[in-house]
């Protein structure tokens, strides 16, 4: 209730990652047990004998989710990967999760019933438990905080901060597609807005689709790595795009990137989704985001069996940090990679 | 997108805790490490040589808080406050916590800076690590979600289950003065609307007012229990109000209770603004929650050990399920206790 004129800095002065460094600079830890706090994909906790990871996400509606266009039961199950991906990226086994929603009267009980219904079949695809969380009104939009629980073996954890120069950049599966999902259900969105009458044209657009409304974590890469003896030197998962969160990787192990624009594993349902959309699939992989996938980078030593994996695509390697990070065309031009800022997606 | 007419149930239907109940019915646990899932103030991970707790709580502006009077820095230590007190109500200690927060664009960088030099201080009252969180855009109010980590040794972890006919009912400190203070700041807040030149009458309520913005955890309680050898039989934290909370115990344990109205501690400030408010501080103590004492039951035996003890009042006891959970009027009158409801705070 005071009336002093008080300093205003924008948020957007900082970036989003330059605004958590700036708010958590101040922290000084107390307890022996916390190994890592701020600054990865989960945090660390010491337990003697491993390590325990805890990741936090919120999501909102009308930043993280459209409730216009996404079913309840995939935005539960999308809620729950969420979390699980970060604990893949540490190279640890997701194992319980609690959810605290936010719900306005708008909602039903057959519409939390969907809600939970995705968020019981994620649990039980990544054997995963929820075993608590907190449920409250909301005057406005549907929040859903998830706060995810692993654990890893302490010489199996990887961290954003353990790349090398010379390492090879790797990525799982392929990118951009989620992205591309999302700009066509914006388009459905769209047209259904202008017309109610007038049917979503969302066929033969399923992958993309998929991708983007029920997007999964990558399980089978970390078994696959782990058979293989295979151990990352950093991963981070792809939530915010390849440009983004290969510039954690370089920030947090303060080295250079260089990404190849043509190796760049791009589904061709994804090409086929950025023609009718007129949107350049390489834009979409690399500052799409919600692909989910992995990133890690590896020793050169492993390029030959790295290299012959389904499922994984060598696609860049680490440099001196002094190089920078950039991304090369295939007539060698060299364009810096940027992260999307603070609001980019609002 | 679906213009199909959809049966629809009311939340209201079920109260909260039996909505929480209904959503959660179908769960089944899948990993040995889950102790124990919803139903308690943290959930409870086997740890082999130890539990972990972890306890998740989400505050929305226009339900838990209002920033009309609600300074930042009491707001962030709060936040902290809540989290914690659960871990308490575990007779566990709290190491850990992560942040998540939902920021609109009217925030600036000062306003976060005021919320975090609040969690700071908490963090550093309860010596308790920030570890990490997640912080997003949000198109409505300010969104924070908390996930707070503590460890107790097996045999010392209390549950709200363990309470047995007979036991004696003991609560901390005094009850009902966080809602009072609330009282008085919204009745400040309605005169604030009216008339923007009116200063706050909040003279005289520093105590009330102390108890609603800046609450704090049981920590001695739980440091002077283990000292004196006290394992309460169960115990949870009084968020909800001493009559909600009382039912949870009941509920949980399969018992009832009887409390007695004239032995329920309520500060000489609250009968104060209590009467400045003209509302009952009896029924603020019931129903007003946001307390943060511990209710706890012990056995009949520690009766002249805890009635002893500063800080702790003996209010009543356990009695057969059959009994019913009851409130008994100095004139041995029973009024049954009643919980709040689903959406009683909107």
């Amino acid at each position: 209730m005071s009336s002093e004129k008080a300093r205003r800095t924008e948020l957007s002065t900082f970036g989003e990652f330059g605004l958590i460094d700036h708010l958590t600079s101040l922290l000084k830890y107390k307890q022996e047990s916390t190994q890592t706090g701020v600054g990865d994909d989960a945090a660390v906790i010491d337990l003697g004998d491993r390590y325990m990871l805890l990741s936090t996400d919120l999501l909102l509606e009308g930043i993280q989710f459209d409730l216009t266009y996404t079913p309840l039961r995939h935005l539960g199950y999308k809620a729950v990967v969420t979390g699980i991906s970060d604990i893949y990226a540490m190279n640890g086994t997701p194992t319980q999760i609690t959810i605290g929603l936010g719900i306005s009267k708008r909602f039903s009980v057959e519409m939390l019933d969907e809600l939970y219904d995705g968020i019981r079949l994620a649990c039980d695809t990544y054997n995963v438990d929820l075993v608590g969380g907190d449920t409250t009104s909301s005057l406005t939009g549907l929040t859903i905080s998830t706060s995810t629980v692993g654990f890893v073996d302490k010489q199996k954890i990887t961290f954003r901060s353990g790349a090398k120069e010379n390492d090879l950049i790797c990525v799982s599966g392929n990118l951009g597609a989620a992205f591309m999902g999302l700009q066509i259900l914006e388009r459905e969105k769209r047209v259904f807005e202008g017309n109610a009458n007038v049917q979503p044209q969302l066929e033969g657009f399923d992958y993309v689709l998929q991708r983007q409304l029920k997007p999964e974590a990558q399980k089978d890469i970390i078994d696959l790595l782990a058979e293989l003896g295979i151990q990352p030197t950093s991963m981070i998962d792809l939530s915010d795009g390849l440009a983004s969160d290969t510039l954690q990787i370089c920030k947090s192990s303060k080295v250079g990137a260089r990404i190849y624009l043509d190796k760049m594993p791009i589904a061709s349902e994804t090409f086929r989704a950025g023609e009718e959309m007129n949107f350049d699939p390489a834009i979409a992989a690399l500052n799409g985001g919600e692909d989910y996938e992995l990133l890690f980078t590896a020793p050169i030593e492993l390029h030959d069996q790295l290299k012959n994996l389904a499922g994984i695509d060598v696609i860049g390697h680490i440099t001196a940090e002094s190089k920078g990070a950039y991304l090369i065309t295939p007539d060698g031009g060299e364009i810096p990679l940027q992260a999307q800022g603070w609001g980019a997606k609002e």
